[in-house]
């Protein structure tokens, strides 16, 4: 297999085809976040707008209105709340991720950062961060699942900056961090679409083990196209989680992330990553095996391989 | 009155007779704040327990205990989460503001921001906001009220800080900062202590807004101290509500901070920030009129007059 065509032919997530009754809630999700964000102090709501706006996949609120349509959820729109909470968690960590980072693109357009400076762009994800608890209270139990996934989220953040900063960055260090930073909100996506619709317990779980493996897939693809990609074709920064370092660094050693690239590159390294994340969506799709075919089971399993697939 | 006087006969907040049940919950919420923010992600715990265990004046989880208490709660215990999430809300936003006005010194001790560096210290932050959501996810419908208030607290900042890079501060601006920034946490926490005891709703709302004005005359006095106080004395570093345009500015302008501070020391100001202080606690305890005579509402009563007379 040429990973490589394949990341030719990619075709965006967002093309894929949803139920319709998915879609339509989907779309109340956007409206759901602008709305969320509403505030009289301007640089709060402008700069959320700033973010939400400029899109991005989607692929966790489409998890968890996917999910909860797969194991017998008929009204998606009882969801949407959550789905924008999940999206919220992941934005608002977006937001804090560039002013760590330096990111100065993001989904297309400058970063909160580059635009409102580092003191608003802190506030801004603290903002969206709080919000998610706005849209969360009324779902009662699910309250602790975003919250341990969010605070997982958190972890794996600091253990990546830490693995950076202490040049610690092994397979298994790497895995531990992905499994955190990204995985456990995918996973609570999955679960939490599950729960609402009242899933019996191993549907629920099923569809919490396919965020999760999904979700590792979805950052060692991101995490290569980071490597692979160009800042314009990805909307953000490309290269930065090497270039992160500089952060503790007295200097920009350009020259440093450069070469490690370049090495990077050179090895087996991206073919390896594409088949983990391959075989991570098949086992993630073999998780499905015990939920009833439906319109949305279908949209999950494209998603999943959209996930591999796609160039952004 | 001589203002300066009081300040100098001040007595710790802390010092003042708690009814026993009451300071035996309190001693819960340190240990659960403690056990809250364990994880194998070291940095986040040292950074944690490294501002947790520096203490505090604890006012916010008093104001919760006390609440419950004077309205008829008979089990403190009970209240012991939420009263540790409403100080864990306010940990957070210290933690986060040391990052943006370069805050070396909080609670006696290093900030975290000055320990660990600024990456770690807005990752720390985020971690204490999460965990608010885990204490918070068995209380059901009371969260909404603390993400109110922790939106507030976090509008409240931003406006503060878009009124130093506007230049813009104003008194009506003052009022509306400090109205969100503080006052609305503490009103949480005065409204939160008393549904967890299913105060009457006129109690409850009598305890809210004892919350509330403690809260303004709270952030007027630490203001004034702000002013007035020095570093040692303090537990932080002085002057720097004045000194954060700094980040904004490309250059440090000492001499300007130095100047505005001599400028409002000399006038009337400190002495009407201290009436205007006193009358907000005036009336916080003519709120209390109608929550019946109690070891609790004689404590909530020190407390009140006890933040206008500390000296830190």
């Amino acid at each position: 297999m040429s990973t490589h065509q394949t990341v030719q032919a990619a075709v965006p997530a967002s093309s894929h085809q949803l139920p319709e009754i998915v879609q339509n809630a989907l779309d109340r999700v956007e409206s759901l976040m602008l709305s969320v964000v509403e505030s009289d102090v301007t640089v709060l709501r402008d700069a959320s707008y700033h973010i939400l706006s400029a899109g991005g996949k989607r692929v966790r609120p489409r998890l968890v209105l996917l999910a909860y349509s797969a194991v017998g959820g008929k009204d998606p729109d009882f969801a949407t709340p959550v789905a924008a909470a999940v999206e919220l968690v992941h934005t608002a960590s977006v937001v804090h991720d560039d002013i760590n980072d330096h990111g100065i693109v993001r989904r297309g357009r400058p970063s909160v950062n580059a635009l409102w400076g580092r003191t608003f762009a802190l506030l801004t994800g603290d903002f969206l961060f709080t919000k998610v608890y706005e849209l969360m209270a009324p779902f009662k139990d699910m309250n602790i699942i975003l919250a341990d996934a969010t605070v997982a989220l958190v972890e794996g953040e600091t253990l990546q900056a830490s693995a950076v900063k202490e040049n610690n960055f092994t397979r298994e260090v790497y895995y531990k961090i992905i499994a955190r930073k990204t995985a456990a909100l995918f996973r609570a996506a999955g679960e939490l679409g599950a729960r609402l619709a009242h899933g019996q317990p191993e549907q629920t779980e099923a569809l919490a083990n396919f965020g999760y493996n999904v979700g590792l897939a979805f950052q060692i693809i991101d995490d290569v196209l980071d490597l692979t990609g160009d800042t314009e074709q990805l909307g953000k920064t490309a290269g930065i989680d090497l270039e992160q370092g500089r952060g503790f660094a007295a200097v920009q050693e350009k020259d440093v992330i450069t070469s490690l690239k370049e090495k990077v590159l050179q090895g087996d390294a991206i073919h390896e990553a594409y088949e983990q994340a391959q075989q991570l969506v098949t086992l993630a799709i073999s998780e499905l095996d015990i939920v009833p075919d439906s319109d949305a089971k279908t949209s999950l399993i494209d998603l999943a391989h959209l996930i591999v697939e796609r160039s952004y």
